[in-house]
């Protein structure tokens, strides 16, 4: 039989799941403490209502749920791939908190600060080094459209990753229809601004004639390519500059409020920067999306943004939503790659019996040393001094004989 | 779009979650406080490794996973429904641990004590009521042949229970190889012994009359049959009575050990007791079996056993190993019952701010009170008396409004 966990899965030992336990207790204190409150739904969805679910590439990802008993002899009889499956893995934990905010919104209070963190399911390709199963701790506000949801989310979230120990982080923030009413306003056509939206996103990386090369690549009209390539060349792509070229003023002011209210809480302990080009993946998002970048280490730590049509697809009824994603993963992996130790709460000591020792006085002693310490019962070894060696190594920071008790030998 | 759970899977509102969430804290700090320590396994495992798993009636109930791309065309033109699928959602904790025992060895310290607390998943039929996602949690002892292994979890299991405020319960106890050399004993056949015990299992239901009846019907001897009424109708079916017609006599003593070791450490708090008829349903375990029944509650809160050659299928050398599950669900189910609230670390306080209030305040005031309160920020209703006694039946214990800071209005 095979010992080794499913490509792109992990089994954690215990010391990382030390840490990740650490990591999930303090951002659930600090998600605690602001008044959000844990829900869970099921890891396994319907399968419609994940292909319906707006995921952007995601959807391509789904680990599909085979049918069972009859159901799957139909289905096979029938031949179509797609009826072999009726649920499948989620990939994220929006999708789920919408369907259960709609089934529950009676019961549930108004506006709704709820956490979850809990496992998602990808099927990436393993030779991009990433996780098929992974863990992300969401905070979401629904029933709230003001900008004030937003800030919040952000706050919660700066702290959480504050509490956890993080420093030098910004907070980009950008509204999707800021960047698409300038890309509409220069003469790209509607149905082509997600595509051109891709293009636009990498300008850190390839500058403005790189995003040039690539929307003419696609196609896109001369004139429109033109304005945007003047736009960049003046080399001002500030808020102000963008909003105004866009028709709703309401958009710009917006994201400055949120950026200025942010700005005064962070009090320079991290930094907030609207930024230009930041679309993310997802297709639901209809407004303000956000991201937490940290020097040091590429990619995002966090992201999120407003998804004010999700929930009325399972409702039919519009209820305004955001959402902020910490990755746990990638947070757990820094700190990790850091030599991050988790501070314990009491000492580790061993409690060695010798063979034929009266168990249930052992297990009193051990019952006594429990006010004081964290304690292991173990059988001694016939080599007593290797294994006193192995438990320091192992972290154990005292050794207490059962048939000497109370005397207590510090081993680090 | 569908807005229930798929059947058999639940969603959880904030007050049951809370439960949960301080039911599995606590289990967890009993268990770490006891030297345990917690590791993480994928929810997938590989499917073949299920199949051979020894998992009982569990290995009909696995949902399992589409394969992808190429995979599943080919799959699909071989026509061979097994084909479609190379991974499966684990129906229990115990043979992922069997595997990560194997793949991570090295690392490990022995004996390894663990704790695993997560999903496991069955595709029972939903019309029986029970879930088809649910959460348990188990502690192991693996490289520990002693039945000193067994004393230990079950004095750990007993003090989780106890601390989330159990009392009343019983510990049952039995070894299969008991009841099998028994039954072997009085003539029936080695390969019947597992439709045998099934029988045997319905003594207390169906008496000793019901369990022969159920016997010839299965066609077993006459002999054998009418050697276990004999034995039945005496009425002892007592541990002595039963080891006395064994061959292996120590298999008597090590049960007469763990439960006179059990009931010293129990002190009168929890009963301890022998039950000849215990069998439990995986085919896995290879010795002592143990369940927890709780008086005024159908059916078993905990339950485990011993199971020394799954180890050694995945790495070939045999390592001794003994595990207790907690039926988590059970267990929260029963507290939900009798109206449990989960102690408050801090009192609830909601924080009320009007339209156009300055945030960046509400929040920094929202800081300072949670130094005292868990906080809440929320724009005042029109209606405020409304919206407060909405709060008070919500479990808020004070409101506080932003611009009448440091005013606090208890409300319960």
């Amino acid at each position: 039989m095979k010992t080794s966990p499913l490509k792109g899965m992990r089994d954690y030992l215990p010391a990382e799941q030390r840490i990740r336990d650490f990591v999930q207790s303090e951002i659930l204190r600090v998600y605690r403490a602001s008044g959000f409150e844990r829900i869970a739904t099921p890891v396994l969805e319907d399968m419609e209502n994940l292909d319906k679910s707006e995921g952007g590439d995601n959807l391509n990802l789904i680990f599909k749920v085979l049918k069972r008993g009859e159901k799957l002899q139909k289905a096979l009889a029938g031949g179509q791939e797609k009826d072999l499956s009726d649920m499948g893995l989620r990939y994220d934990l929006t999708l789920p908190l919408s369907r259960y905010y709609a089934a529950n919104k009676e019961q549930l209070p108004s506006p709704f600060k709820v956490i979850q963190t809990d496992r998602v399911y990808r099927a990436e390709r393993p030779q991009k080094g990433r996780l098929r199963e992974f863990v992300q701790c969401d905070i979401d506000i629904l029933g709230d459209e003001s900008p004030n949801a937003e800030v919040e989310l952000i706050d919660v979230t700066a702290r959480a990753l504050m509490a956890i120990g993080f420093r030098d982080f910004t907070v980009h923030i950008n509204d999707r229809r800021l960047l698409r009413q300038m890309l509409e306003g220069m003469g790209f056509a509607a149905d082509s601004l997600d595509s051109v939206c891709v293009s636009f996103d990498k300008l850190d990386k390839i500058g403005a004639e790189g995003v040039a090369a690539e929307l003419r690549e696609k196609q896109c009209p001369e004139s429109a390519v033109a304005a945007l390539s003047a736009f960049l060349e003046k080399g001002q792509v500030g808020l102000a500059d963008v909003a105004g070229l866009c028709a709703d003023k309401s958009l710009g002011d917006n994201v400055r409020y949120v950026i200025d209210t942010v700005e005064k809480l962070a009090d320079g302990a991290y930094a907030v920067a609207y930024d230009p080009s930041l679309v993310r993946g997802q297709g639901y998002y209809t407004g303000m999306v956000f991201e937490v970048s940290c020097a040091g280490f590429s990619g995002a730590v966090a992201g999120g943004g407003r998804y004010d049509n999700m929930v009325g697809k399972f409702l039919g009824q519009k209820v305004p939503a955001v959402g902020f994603s910490i990755g746990f993963e990638r947070i757990c992996a820094i700190l990790l790659d850091q030599g991050f130790t988790v501070p314990a709460e009491k000492k580790r000591l061993a409690l060695l019996y010798a063979p034929g020792a009266d168990f249930a006085g052992v297990l009193a002693t051990a019952a006594q040393l429990r006010q004081e310490y964290a304690v292991t019962v173990l059988a001694a070894g016939k080599k007593v001094g290797k294994q006193i060696d192995r438990l320091a190594q192992n972290g154990y920071a005292a050794v207490c004989f059962a048939d000497k008790y109370p005397e207590i030998k510090t081993i680090q």
